[in-house]
């Protein structure tokens, strides 16, 4: 089949935060979609989502979904992913799976298409994408790594609730209006539906994304620092740079926020010097200008595409070592355009082959 | 006068969110006040606040109002600091001053009664109490540096907005009932008053406490890296440990957060040993159990005198390093317990020196 001819694409988890925000950047995008398909569980089921002026209805998801399908952008959690995605494979289609079920996995490629594209010609059916904080971190990272060399990582980020899905970024807002009625805030959700205790957001800051590992750190800190050397270097593992992060979830909707101390092999390279590499960098905005206050912030970065960069500032007492200011669109770069772009990026590469 | 007869006191700026938290926590204190004077600038004098039961109206602070006051506690901006502490020593009175006026003056001692209370013995009238994010921060390091000795620090800030005063403080809860509401929300103060662009807190993230510097570090991150040094080793410009800071306001009414990355000197320490050393640490409450879900969170914290440390980690690939979360009420122990707390230190070592 041509790409001109288009190709049989489903949505796994469409009816999500980032299932109807892949809709919307697949409707956008250059992917001939030939028919699309929109999966979700059957508590989603029966309900209808346009697609450039049609109506879908939403079907349950099951391993005969699949049949016929070409390209499967999955945004439906590890469990569903593990179970359902090898059957979509097995049905000969490549499948982007938002969720963290493969990335660690050596045979699927982890790609951020401005950073690794070219990781994906081993692909085997799956393509993970990254972790929210990880890919607008990588996008920051890679063009100084490129320049400079990397040395080490140091990052604290300020995560958005919708990281979390729908129902936390809800719950965030819904706190928000009890603490300013004066009552009480219910917490159901956050900071992981995966543990015991839940605390409020609103008004508030959780140190807590994800559930703890032995070593005292999260699954999103863990995450962090192995997809980081993945994505950069092909091992989870690799000793070419220290990565250390803390995660901490901020009640802020939409983008995620990061503190980023880097320390490049170039200890000649200056802030300017930073500047520019990262003015002419695929993926990045730079918003750099103290006289003007120009500076990424969260809800500028809404609804963009882009990773915006600014704050860049030399560490005065280590040369080669610098702080900034990273902001993206955790819906958007951090999923559902990441998953797109991928897909792009599989049409270009024409890695997608089509079974009819 | 011995200290059983009681000191005259004043505080300076005494309606702000400092100054009425000054009160409160000079009215529990072991100081013996004998007579209290409330200044303010003209618009807040003629107002009552009560002090042990009685009503005290609010003057108009002038040179003259110092006359005859042993002691003052102040918290009303760098421009009245500059003016008024020196009109108070002159007259014989001891200041401790919350702006951030003299904190580099090489004359000033720049207390945290935890860390360096023997600098108070130099004093020449005028005490600065640091600012809010540097003091939770030393007292957490202090206690490692005894015991490992300091190399290097990064740290990144979650400051919560009544940081920057009370009208910041309303800002954030109008915008975040705005925002709830549908609307566009408003901004007039914060970032920064000092600065001319304004942009909203609630659900956002502003990477800017105060004005910029030539290097395009805030004088906020400047304050942290000079005072860390001047605090821990008597000099801003100290070269025994390397401090750089990135200040980030966030959508929180009370509570500074910081993810803190400390490298010690000793390279044999566990993160079982600095969880002990924290946990003995004097003004350190270490809130660090994985299991229960236990960490410091703002929420908590508000109301309490103490630093609150969690989230201890060793960095797996740079022996020495840790990374800790570091929480207190920055009105309490960031400004107005700070501050009493200081004046405490100076009754019982017998530093203010009575002129009645």
């Amino acid at each position: 089949m041509t790409s001109e001819a288009g190709y049989n694409v489903a949505i796994l988890g469409a009816t999500g935060a980032v299932g109807t925000r892949i809709l919307a950047q697949l409707e956008q995008s250059t992917i001939p979609v030939k028919s699309l398909k929109l999966l979700a569980s059957v508590r989603s089921a029966g309900q209808t989502r346009q697609f450039k002026g049609q109506d879908i209805v939403v079907e349950e998801a099951t391993p005969d979904s699949f049949d016929g399908i070409d390209l499967v952008l999955a945004s439906a959690g590890g469990s569903l992913a593990g179970s359902l995605l090898p059957e979509a494979v097995k049905r000969g289609a490549v499948a982007v799976d938002n969720s963290s079920r493969w990335r660690m996995d050596p045979k699927v490629p982890l790609v951020v298409p401005e950073v690794n594209p070219e990781a994906l010609a081993d692909h085997q059916g799956i393509i993970a994408n990254p972790n929210c904080s990880t890919i607008q971190m990588v996008v920051a990272l890679e063009p100084l790594r490129q320049a400079y060399g990397l040395n080490q990582v140091i990052v604290s980020t300020y995560q958005a609730a919708s990281g979390a899905g729908q129902r936390a970024w809800d719950e965030l807002l819904h706190q928000a209006q009890q603490h300013l009625d004066g009552e009480e805030e219910t917490a159901d959700i956050l900071p992981t539906k995966g543990d015991k205790k839940h605390y409020p957001l609103a008004f508030n800051l959780l140190p807590q994304i994800d559930v703890f590992q032995e070593d005292g750190y999260t699954f999103e800190e863990q995450k962090m620092m192995q997809e980081t050397k993945k994505i950069l270097f092909g091992d989870p593992h690799s000793s070419e740079v220290k990565v250390t992060a803390t995660a901490v979830r901020v009640p802020v909707p939409i983008g995620h926020g990061e503190s980023v101390y880097v320390s490049v092999d170039d200890e000649t390279a200056t802030r300017e010097d930073v500047q520019r590499v990262l003015a002419s960098a695929p993926g990045v905005v730079l918003e750099d200008n103290p006289d003007e206050q120009l500076y990424p912030q969260p809800i500028k970065a809404e609804g963009k595409r882009e990773t915006f960069v600014g704050r860049v500032r030399a560490d005065i007492e280590n040369p080669g070592s610098f702080n900034m200011w990273v902001v993206s669109d955790n819906l958007l770069k951090g999923a559902a355009w990441n998953t797109v772009q991928i897909a792009e990026e599989l049409v270009k590469r024409d890695l997608i082959h089509s079974q009819v």
